[in-house]
């Protein structure tokens, strides 16, 4: 829904609306019975949920498009994910709650390993461990450019986050990861005039870090992906009127929430902490977004029977989320990881909306195949789940007389 | 359908087109066994359509939007309702047979009640008699105001039409009624620069109108609402090359029927005059347009067998229909109104086209869930029907070679 039409049409009430996102969710047949995870898994609740809701499949996306896990979940926050793309160096900046100014470039950086020519051996460095990563960035912090502020935070492994503070910056800066080994680095390129002088400072900063790290190993260069600014979206608030809050254990899908304007609420490890913060923070919130990791990572591993595994756990939680008397909940993944293909898909994403006003349709178990005849259609746009759950927990007015 | 590549691929022939709205038609579960008003209504001839023809669900604005009725039928009488927009103030006046001259600017008025210090006590004054209304306007008929000529027409009960009509005037103007009682009326707001004249005119029309309802009970103050100019919208016959006439015995209806450039045929009160009438002047037209309005009062009362009723009165005349033997025809409603909900909703309303032309799906009878698997999809745009239809009457030629 556009969002001019949005706001004109978003009321306030008093029931609660909750995006439970299991990432990845989808799949493709595996296993013994040719079913996909979500088929094959024990799922007695969600069923449930199903019959009396209404079902179908999202694309986050587009037909035919594999979604990255940033515009997945731009889109299923109700964004369209083409006119709200943004850098990665912005989500590995939220993702690390660092406190991105208007104005400020952040990139995300990768040590790599690279040879006595230059050429990339291993684009990640041998994955190091993540307090050498900590070091690395301490020896880098030497680094000074005249004129821009630079801050450099830890990701994860081989992952670093990068920050040029300073006056008339731009983030539209090719990456200089070759996305290939034997190749050399990239040199940062404008991809307009504005930021020629950002692509200057970059350079000064790959060339100083390229002295610091020569004789360091594995890792001993580094490369900068998704040079970009923080985008000045409208956030949920803005456009539905709800207080939202989002229970994310992993570090990106906070920062995602966070550019919509949510909340991000502490949270445990595992699932099950995550509804134990649902039930403990529900009456501080309208709108919650809860975001289950290990569905995809298990998808991304390979493994099917962990993904099947994940599913009936959080199958398991979902009486104590009707126990908390929802208006409406959407449950679906941000985007397929069908573990036969050890990666994110173009499929089409199981999606079921559930609220007491829901027109229930003939779908009688959650999965892929079932959904393709529900209510929702094979293909619905991602970004039109939240507009419906609103209508659902009858959060929108009419429009016109 | 784009209006230009509509004019380009239109043809005439002697196929004839109808399009029948039962207002309000579709539900949710409610009732003994589960079911909506159309899923338990004895529908023999609905159902025979049905197989014969292509079912679905149609969409009037968007996914999660409930519609109003003005642009409910603007959408499925084949206009993009975002893109025609148009203020209630013009559809009460189309709708009394006021014959608004481009250039005006038409008002929806509200008798109200006010207390002493002027709060609204009753937003609708007890729903005043409609003679109790033409008593009243013929005392407002006193107001003067220089420069403009006023004009102003009894709706029903306490609604009423304001027209004002000289230079330079723009609707542009918020309503006047807060929507809430305890509130005192608000003060008309110019909402650009272009309508700063017309805002003076109009708080002079309500300052003159509040001194002669003062002492008047129960209606003693009122509120406008949905101030408005005339669009200049193409007409059917224009886009598909037509002659269009509504059977509509409610006036909103033949007035919007009349925005789209449909004569206005004269009919009986009861929806079995309304098939009379398509009998009587069938071969004066090649598209019908028939509001049958009961579905929808019995929606909004919470009446759930009356509406089941009337659907069934509908299917009784269906046969009568098809006597006339139609090019192509839809059946539809405007948009749901749930029984149980006793209002509007968002809910996709169901839709079968029939003609000899289709290649029927497996639908085999009109009902909401039965609809989902239909052709048309579950969340067809509604003003895509009238495209549709106008190729089933083999009314569009070829795109292209």
């Amino acid at each position: 829904m556009d969002f001019t039409l949005a706001k004109r049409l978003a009321l306030k009430n008093d029931s609660k609306v909750v995006l439970m996102i299991l990432d990845g969710l989808g799949g493709i047949p595996g296993g013994p019975e040719g079913k996909t995870e979500l088929e094959v898994a024990a799922t007695p609740n969600l069923d449930s949920l199903a019959r009396e809701g209404i079902c179908g499949l999202h694309q986050p996306i587009g037909t035919g498009i594999t979604p990255g896990s940033g515009p997945a979940h731009i889109s299923v926050f109700g964004y369209d994910p083409i006119k709200h793309q943004v850098g990665r160096g912005v989500l590995a900046a939220l993702g690390l709650n660092f406190d991105l100014k208007d104005g400020d470039v952040a990139a995300r950086g990768n040590f790599c390993t690279v040879d006595e020519n230059g050429l990339i051996t291993d684009r990640r460095a041998g994955r190091i461990p993540t307090d050498k990563n900590k070091e690395l960035l301490e020896l880098l912090g030497a680094i000074k450019i005249p004129g821009v502020e630079i801050f450099l935070d830890t990701v994860k492994e081989h992952r670093f986050l990068l920050v040029l503070r300073g006056e008339e910056l731009s983030g539209d800066i090719e990456d200089t990861d070759p996305q290939a080994v034997g190749k050399k680095t990239l040199e940062p390129v404008a991809k307009s005039a504005a930021a020629s002088k950002t692509v200057g400072l970059v350079k000064q900063f790959i060339s100083q870090a390229a002295e610091i790290l020569k004789d360091q190993s594995p890792a001993n260069m580094l490369t900068l992906r998704g040079f970009a600014s923080r985008p000045d979206w409208p956030t949920l608030g803005d456009v539905w009127g709800v207080k939202a809050g989002a229970i994310a254990a992993y570090p990106m899908y906070r920062g995602v929430a966070k550019l919509v304007g949510m909340d991000v609420i502490d949270t445990g490890a595992e699932l099950e902490d995550e509804f134990d913060t649902l039930e403990k923070r529900w009456n501080d919130y309208d709108f919650f977004f809860v975001h289950i990791k290990p569905t995809d990572s298990a998808g991304e591993d390979g493994d099917y029977d962990k993904k099947v595994s994940i599913i009936e756990r959080v199958d398991k939680q979902i009486p104590r989320l009707m126990a908390l008397e929802p208006g409406a909940i959407i449950i679906t993944g941000d985007h397929s990881t069908p573990s036969v293909m050890k990666a994110h898909s173009w499929h089409p994403v199981p999606a079921l909306i559930w609220s007491e006003r829901c027109r229930p349709d003939t779908v009688q178990t959650f999965g892929e195949r079932a959904c393709v005849t529900g209510a929702l259609g094979p293909r619905l746009p991602g970004y039109d789940l939240i507009p419906l759950a609103m209508a659902n927990a009858e959060r929108l007015e009419k429009f016109g007389a």
